[in-house]
């Protein structure tokens, strides 16, 4: 290997990647980058037992000199930071063999050691099987991804629960995730589907996250390949491979209520800026929402602390008042996650959830929030 | 109580005091955050077992409306965290006895629990002993202590060596510390000097750093007054006050070496940068220092990850060729600390301190480092 390119251009291409490098497993070769310099130019990859992420640095756009083709896996730590720490401008990758990677710039010369690039765990190529595929803005797909798997379980009691569960039908993709006390539904619709039959996968929610910060501009659009086990994301320069969640997704659905007692809509940021504030105050997280007579309020307390009340403008009220609470800090991580002016909130019963949901949503999104029994 | 105060100036006056809240203190108190309304403004002050710091908004400058005097102790953390969540603004503070604080903004209503004012800890007051008072340009000031804070000792199996040791004589104060493995010192001219005894006291290194990040812009003076047990930095606004550590500070300045070796001239950011990469393939920190034939070398290496060769590029060199080995970490932070284009480095003998001197300093400060023995 001999490849010639920017530490600017380098570094780029490494920062996405290093998202899915182990950090503490007991399998040295996770912890590297497999990097690889061919006729199209240099492609870098990081894999973990669940999340792989490659990224491409195409010939014409980074690489100055590329004379042979080859690959290595270095260490990501130690090559990300001395790329860090190198000077601006032209990096020299040399590799004489698989297991020796010198790095020169100016007056530095660093040698790495390798591992066999033989044992890294390439993504596994997708062709072959029977796939889904359709294209997504990425406005669209970063909002939905960023609503639902807020609400997945962080918890490992129930695999499944940490899941988002994307379902492909007739042309939309439903996305579901529920931890219990919250649960959140999303439905876009998709273009350019290879293939019209119904599929359903649970996906890590933490590795959608990270997949979401990896979207470039609102603009662009991800190619999303599904299969019976992998998910891709693919966009000009990232590739994102996440496996599945073995295990049936509960079908949740049919919890959402079909009637309210009372409906509501809000100024979004001045919700979200009352719950912070009442959620510093509160016991337990415990915050008691009160619409009375054309007004809301927040009330919380910490004995021996203190208590706040604040009142919140409603835009529009139908319904017969009501009193319920909630978990503040629950509520403010859904509340947080929506991109529209106003947020929509339902009343269903003193011990039903509270739907909320976002009004005049690119996506048609909803919410569901168990109250918390109190001796109120 | 009765006070208005935008929520701007009131946060810009908290930012500062929040420094000196004890995080974790039995003494439920000193969780607390002093708020005293006097004829001539607002004072905040938050006091530890170590330093007090307050801070003051003048009657002209930040508070719109202050009908009684009165004082009271609420927890700082909750009042930091509820003054900046409150919306932009007149925030308005009422307190009826010492142990209610109801802080309303907009639609906004909370009340804090007080504590009993009578038991907060104000810093006393320094008039009525003898006292050394100067100032001290804050360029000049906050050069210093960065350079010698950095280099005092960490852990406490020496109190005295946490402490940063300040020398009043002879219309100059010296400060002076050291970690067993480095010494600084740095000599700055005072002027207006209110008694011309000299003083010699020593202050906790961390107290200092926290006071040189309070020092408000390079064009300010700050005045620092030296009691037998306490030091006092006074800004216009802020004042810090700090306890010194008792005990004999070690007589350092007869180690400093008088003749070299060998000496040169390096370009402070181009050693800072090739130090960096250093030590991070630097098993145990381990950097060694090559000097041969006009040129400089930095190398190190980790078993089985890699190793580095840097070159750098000499401005002057006089003496004799030399190698020895230093910790990579220990002299970054001395090296970072240094406002100056150029070092001078002297080499004193293989198991000798290496001299460091930023050069065309406004100060006159001096840093040694001893080498680590290696097998080289």
């Amino acid at each position: 290997v001999l490849v010639q390119v920017t530490k600017e251009v380098l570094l780029h291409a490494l920062y996405p990647v290093l998202k899915a490098v182990a950090a503490h497993s007991p399998l040295p070769i996770l912890s590297g980058i497999h990097i690889q310099a061919d006729a199209d130019g240099l492609v870098l990859t990081a894999s973990n037992s669940s999340m792989a992420i490659t990224c491409r640095i195409p010939q014409e756009t980074g690489i100055l000199t590329l004379q042979q083709p080859g690959r290595i896996v270095v260490t990501a730590r130690y090559f990300y930071e001395i790329v860090r720490k190198l000077n601006p401008g032209v990096i020299t990758l040399m590799g004489e063999d698989s297991f020796l990677l010198t790095l020169q710039s100016g007056g530095t010369q660093i040698r790495l050691c390798g591992m066999d690039p033989v044992e890294f765990p390439l993504p596994p190529s997708v062709e072959g099987q029977p796939v889904f595929t359709f294209r997504v803005p990425n406005g669209v797909l970063k909002s939905a991804i960023k609503q639902v798997a807020t609400v997945a379980a962080t918890s490992e009691n129930r695999p499944v629960l940490t899941g988002v569960c994307l379902e492909y039908k007739e042309a939309s993709l439903c996305l579901t995730a529920t931890d219990g006390v919250r649960f959140a539904t999303c439905t876009l619709r998709v273009a350019r589907v290879m293939s019209s039959e119904a599929v359903t996968v649970v996906v890590p929610g933490k590795n959608l996250q990270e997949a979401v910060k990896l979207l470039a501009g609102e603009d662009g659009v991800t190619e999303i390949t599904l299969t019976a086990n992998r998910i891709r994301l693919q966009t000009p320069t990232v590739q994102i491979q996440s496996a599945v969640i073995d295990g049936r997704y509960p079908v949740l659905h049919s919890i959402i209520p079909r009637d309210y007692r009372c409906e509501i809509m809000v100024d979004t940021l001045i919700l979200v800026n009352a719950f912070e504030i009442a959620t510093i105050l509160a016991s337990a997280d415990i915050v008691r929402i009160v619409v009375n007579a054309g007004k809301m309020e927040l009330l919380s307390h910490i004995a021996e602390i203190g208590d706040s009340v604040d009142e919140i403008p409603l835009q529009e009220m139908n319904g017969e008042d009501f009193q319920l609470s909630v978990n503040g800090k629950y509520i403010l991580d859904i509340l947080r996650c929506l991109d529209t002016e106003s947020v929509r909130m339902q009343f269903t019963g003193p011990l039903s959830p509270l739907v909320i949901q976002p009004v005049n949503d690119l996506t048609t999104s909803l919410f569901l929030i168990t109250p918390v029994r109190t001796s109120h």
